[in-house]
């Protein structure tokens, strides 16, 4: 089986949505990336820290999907990464209410010895120096690097974030971030000039409008699946990464008519995170349920016009 | 050939992008609607109404493209609907400037009687009266008939709205619009709630977000083309709404499967009318160009999974 190498937060978040609140639940993006990633065939670890304040029932979550969790550090004494927002009544802007970095401040990622040969690497939204000192620790070039990231570095560390885009295949980032990483309003304009920063593929999402997937002259959209109630929409993004990086990671095909599929299964599993809180849909999620609405996105998309 | 019968304005647009500005040009739904049917194998009407200071050139425009203007009404010594515009920066919101209805505030459509047996009848955005009135003028049940509306109508003669609505087949309304029609949020609710005021179609619109394609409980969706510049999205709806009822009428096929194929020739037909401002666009086009873009629409969307 082929490994899949995450890095990310794994985190308490509580939420306040239009239809309801929740306490400290499971959040991180390493949790939502590596839950989405777990539905495909492949050997997966995740790298990130806690406190000793974090369950072991949330441990045993992540094992039960067979997430290899020896890379995650467990500081004793320490707290868990928190955040708390609320989202607005359309679900597309939320506020920040809380973020306590804790046990964060000072993570210090180290690379389980037994991926540091992993085939693909997802560098989750996190700082750069970090995601950078993960693919310092490789001993073997992954066939693919997907980092994910946001606005936030960019105001804060650019010169780290430009480095570590140099250093990657893949960039996934959402629509106003191209936006303001590129300085250009269009986003084919904003995808050709994050092209020439270095990753040769660029993944634009647009939340419920869809993804957008940009190599050099071609693109491949895939839109949300529109879904009568979006419940929460957090860690969507994450899934979506993780759906994209867990597919490459089975499949062994790092063509661009392969990471088309990639955005769909994507694009396909966030549309199950948003249905409830949290994590909640992605730990009961069915490979049944998986496949059927894999056949909705067809039904959604596929056309057929005989062109002269 | 199939017949096709158009309500719409025909009028003078003054338009301001950040692009540029220009003086008053032809305009007008049924302007853009006609220009946009006409590269389909058919025969088109305009029932309108335009003052005589309603230049011959833009006369011999409409009927240059086969564009049947007997039942466009000229008034002597009235002056044509006039609408000027501010699109702001990201073109996605505008101002409006100035509304003059001049001639079409007394506007009394005519149905040419040749096409009082029309197959497809598009009622663009006009007073709902006066597309109920175009109908009663019919004297042949037409094979389909869509509906084009707005905001304006739904605030000021929401009764005749719904009485239209009807007896109508498929509605074209943006996703605010579908919102506000409806009472609901999610789009998927709006439609279903669409649905049981009449129309067993209804197409929502979102701009630069694509179009979704809603009946009982199917749903299809076209993005709208990635484009490196938008230079001026007006009529790019009703282009849209010209390209889906031009190749119903061509192709004479009111099924679903058909639908799908009708609003991708219409994102198609919409993409090429942003490029410059008002009509420019749409008159100078080639089917060689049309074509090479459906090539770009299928690459942009279609993909192969197989599911087990």
């Amino acid at each position: 089986m082929n490994k899949l190498l995450i890095v990310g937060t794994v985190a308490f978040d509580a939420i306040e949505t239009p239809f309801g609140k929740t306490d400290k639940i499971l959040g991180g993006a390493g949790t939502f990336i590596g839950l989405s990633a777990s539905y495909f065939n492949l050997q997966s670890a995740i790298v990130s820290v806690v406190g000793d304040d974090f369950p072991q029932e949330y441990l045993d979550l992540l094992t039960a999907r067979n997430i290899d969790i020896s890379g995650l550090e467990i500081v004793k004494g320490g707290k868990t990464f928190f955040w708390s927002g609320r989202y607005h009544n359309d679900l597309n802007s939320r506020d920040t209410l809380a973020t306590e970095l804790n046990t964060l401040a000072d993570f210090n990622p180290v690379v389980p010895q037994n991926f540091k040969n992993a085939d693909v690497v997802m560098l989750g939204n996190l700082h750069p120096l970090v995601q950078s000192s993960v693919l310092d620790q490789m001993e073997q070039k992954p066939k693919l690097v997907v980092l994910d990231t946001m606005n936030f570095w960019m105001d804060c560390a650019l010169p780290e974030l430009l480095d570590v885009m140099k250093r990657i295949d893949v960039i996934t980032i959402n629509d106003e971030e191209a936006r303001q990483l590129s300085g250009e309003y269009s986003l084919v304009k904003a995808a050709a000039k994050i092209h020439t920063m270095g990753p040769k593929y660029v993944v634009i999402k647009k939340g419920e409008h869809g993804a957008l997937l940009f190599h050099n002259k071609d693109v491949f959209f895939a839109p949300a699946l529109p879904l009568e109630e979006v419940f929460d929409p957090t860690g969507a993004g994450d899934t979506f990464a993780g759906g994209f990086a867990g597919f490459i990671t089975q499949s062994e095909n790092v063509s661009f008519e392969n990471m088309k599929k990639a955005i769909i299964h994507g694009s396909n599993l966030a549309s199950f995170c948003v249905e409830k809180f949290g994590t909640e849909r992605m730990q009961q999620l069915q490979k049944g349920e998986v496949l059927q609405r894999l056949q909705q996105f067809k039904a959604l998309t596929q056309f057929e016009i005989e062109i002269e």
